[in-house]
């Protein structure tokens, strides 16, 4: 384990062999692991800590995995862009299932020291973010050393005693609740976080193959690129959902990369593939903009059905394609 | 022929029965008879007067014609809402063709009359209206004497030697000017008409069946009720032609007659029933309004074939549809 | 009297010079003269009677009369195309108030005329469509005689005995319910309109001059040309009064003349010009269309005051300039 | 100067007490210090390096700073989120001035150390993310090594031998070109980001006052919430903008943090807030969206003029209003 938190997936044991591969951002402790152990026990899975999401995302395209659990979104952030933008480009990837997880920190140490020995902290650059209010009142003269992940600090600390611990150049850590106990340290100040409802959302990333069946509150996560960089090609897309009467619980621009101005968006869009609406919405898509990728059909954390507008159901599709066939065919007016 | 311009058409002779049946707003001499001779000659069909534009439709609805040519639309008057009305209610009827008919009036009287001793002038109403600037101005002090069609003043002027045309109750009428002749009158001012540019659109109606295929130049005629009276619904039946590409070349509002403020909208959109993007947007009407009725899809008689927007041609459709079907399999993203 | 229901207007007698006239579609019994006396009464107005529309509307122009009633919209017709087009072009008006009347029919005639005796009936012809249903069923052989205004063949019912009528070329006629008495006529048949619940939307029509202050539930009335004639230009119209939060409570569509596919609109916007929404509006119209003509604001004849959209508030508007002012002038963001 | 990458700004000079105090993300060397010397020499200015964004423009909150220059957007990254987030809430800032800067960067390393010998390069996760195509083809099993500016390591690499530099646990690093000088460094490779067009965009920040007045080419951002989560809204909010031809060349989707879903949105719109339709846009922004905050209007770095569509120019707002003062008070139509 270097200082850096870079870690080495281990490789499949024979024994393990038969169950499925799970690559996520580790080591145990963090969120990732929290988001994962919802997914499949440590008994059912074999667990492949990585060192960031591009490398959990490229242990599934590579073949090492069969699935990554990554974070795509959190109320503080936004959009992961890591996430976002691996899932974007590369070989295609599909979204299985999300998982929701609360985000809370707690200031940690070894064993020996207090909270007002504390110089530097050893944070994430996000979690120190979302610690920031709190830390400028309490701790408001500390200094900040940037880590790689929420658990490699902890991992650190825990090599040390508390008398050594300054040659890490920190002698605390923000880490998961979860790190504390993991790592054998000792809390100095729970629940650190500014916002108390803090909460990821994680997913989990698979090879397109089957579609997870539609269970009546599903989501549908695109990545779409415009026609061009005008402020009506926006509109027109979001027209395409609109009157087919499909809702966006999510939409980020991302930079396409090539020149300023030109975006790429990640959408959430409420509904299945398999619906009618969805379907006829994201055709509408693929027809009008130079990219649109699937990226995957999947139930919803929070099971909350979708409102479904006049004429927008299933059965409103069906029998519209009835009459224009008869139509078509001098059958009916 | 009585004064109101009653026509009885003829029984089908025997030696007719194997010609098509046009009924139309007769008698000879009107401009619904000029539109019938371009659709076909009276050698190759029977043609069957009618007394108005609802009883020529109602012919084809009860089996005394196989067809009727009325006009839909004029530059002055705009669409004829007898048309319009008989069309959208009742049993069903499709437009087959559209034919245009320029628009001009000659002022007529039996011979021996001149213009500076024309007092009452027998016309249609809406003659009357397209006529009205030269005739406040040449004219001024002159009577409208209202008649049922354009030609009915001069087959009743035709019966009379002019002392004898006081008796009708007027001595001169705006007629088409093919009625001059027909019915042996004198011109005392030929095109009359305020708008010299004026055209009236003509239309065949039949019997659903085969719908007559597309030639890439094409209108599609519909009946749309809203589903409510507000401004919102407008707007949104318009997006399901705009976000598929489709515009329109006409559209009419007509109140539905329960209550003031409700309209049904009758619309011409550029384009075929067998076009994917004209099936798609009506296809949307369909789920979202309350009646939408299909009256034809026919060759535009300017053959102006419409501009085809990006993303709209049916090959678009068809892979949309294709690529649709692979993700849904799970084959692509 | 003539037979083609020509009326000349009275000059205003002496003892008449201070009351304001109104010209109005006479002669008495009219259903004008029923809204005109919704208005005002004969003792405190002088009433100018006119054989068109057009003729009150031109009455108003020329000086001969203070204002005009003229009908504008039916539940069976929709617009009056006369009026719609006399206000829409020439020197300005504007409606200063709108009235309605139930439409209802009488089938009447002279005294001792039975309706089984009755072979040809006088109607205007929209009287006529508007009894359509009741005539095909009672009368299924009955002609149509087409009179100039719904009261002229009543005057001349008046005038003649039974015996005589026939010389008139009809023995009935569908009158306004008021018509009878004030003819002397024998009702045959009473409510024969096919519509129990028609009605018709009167307009008194005036010199531009004060705006009617705003009540609350007030209307306002516009003519809009497109600046071409695509679909998108309508959308484009319609989203000028959604962004403010503007319902349409009426959009009649009318031929601007000079090609076919080329419309004005005649539009009712709910609210009134002074409304800062209202305005708003009809500056984006001002500033997009070729031409937009302000037909006047006006209490509604229903007294329902509009919905009120979140924001559209005039108080909103107040607070959005204010705000602006503050940001231009470095003193806010 | 700490491994952390920590600057503190130092205190204004007395000699330096008159000239404008710019704050910074430092130290010398970064791309932020090569957008402060576009916008003024140090001749002319007090610079100030800051250890992050945040800390720049909390300099000119708190006053010890009169401006910063911060990184709002890149082509690779997207918008950066800490000056998003920084401008977006708290006391009132305007953004002043935009220049452009292109992103590159080096490889270098204290002297004497070769390409081959470099197993752990210290960079900006930013600066890593760009060039991480070029460090897997030629670095393959190199390790990164975080830090917290772009510049931190150079410093820490000047004060070492390349005997000593293992010691920091790097022995290369990721640094802007002109960084390599001003640190005495030696360059293993130039160029090495993976995008040869990438540029960020810096701002300078200021406190609200004057707004610099228009150049006919200029840009307006802000802030807006929305008034709910539905995909419509942000529908409403676009046309806001689009019916009064406002175009956007920026938008950003960023979380307002109290729950999943709910998103504040970061815009560029083209135009002056002086101009008439950029300012009626806002308005409505303001009357329908629970939040707006105004960030500034300032000229564009590229010039561009934005197209005027038809109807849109502040002349065509000025004849608009006027018009409808005359409309309302009765003296036009």
């Amino acid at each position: 384990m270097s200082e850096s938190g870079a870690v080495t997936p281990g490789p499949a044991t024979p024994a393990g062999a038969d169950r499925p591969r799970y690559a996520y951002l580790g080591p145990a402790g963090t969120f990732t692991e929290a988001a994962l152990r919802q997914v499949v026990s440590p008994q059912d899975a074999q667990y492949l800590p990585q060192t960031d999401v591009a490398a959990a995302i490229g242990a599934v395209r590579s073949g090492e995995a069969d699935y990554a659990v990554v974070a795509i979104e959190s109320t503080v952030e936004g959009g992961v862009t890591a996430t976002l933008d691996s899932l974007a480009g590369g070989s295609p990837l599909v979204l299985l299932r999300e998982v929701l997880v609360p985000v809370q920190f707690t200031l940690a140490a070894a064993p020996g020291v207090t909270l007002a020995e504390v110089r530097r902290i050893s944070a994430h650059p996000h979690a120190w973010v979302q610690c920031r209010r709190w830390l400028a009142h309490h701790l408001p003269r500390v200094v900040h050393v940037p880590a790689t992940s929420n658990t490699a600090p902890a991992a650190l600390l825990a090599g040390r005693a508390a008398q050594a611990a300054a040659d890490l150049g920190f002698d605390a850590a923000l880490v998961p609740p979860t790190a504390v106990d993991t790592y054998g340290l000792v809390p100095l100040a729970v629940d650190v976080a500014d916002n108390a409802t803090a909460v990821t959302r994680f997913v989990v990333v698979g090879h397109p193959g089957e579609v997870p069946p539609p269970t009546g509150a599903d989501k549908t996560t695109l990545v779409v690129h415009l026609p061009d960089n005008e402020a009506g090609a926006l509109l027109a897309m979001l027209e395409q959902f609109a009157v087919r009467g499909v809702n966006l619980s999510r939409i980020e621009s991302r930079p396409i990369g090539d020149a300023l101005g030109r975006y790429s968006f990640s959408i959430d869009a409420e509904g299945h593939i398999t619906d009618e609406r969805v379907g006829e919405a994201i055709m509408g898509l693929h027809r009008r903009c130079p990219h649109v990728r699937f990226l995957g059909s999947y139930p919803r954390a929070d099971a909350v059905a979708p409102t479904v507008h006049v004429g927008t159901a299933d059965a409103d599709f069906v029998t519209a394609r009835e009459w224009l066939r008869a139509v078509r065919g001098g059958r009916a007016t």
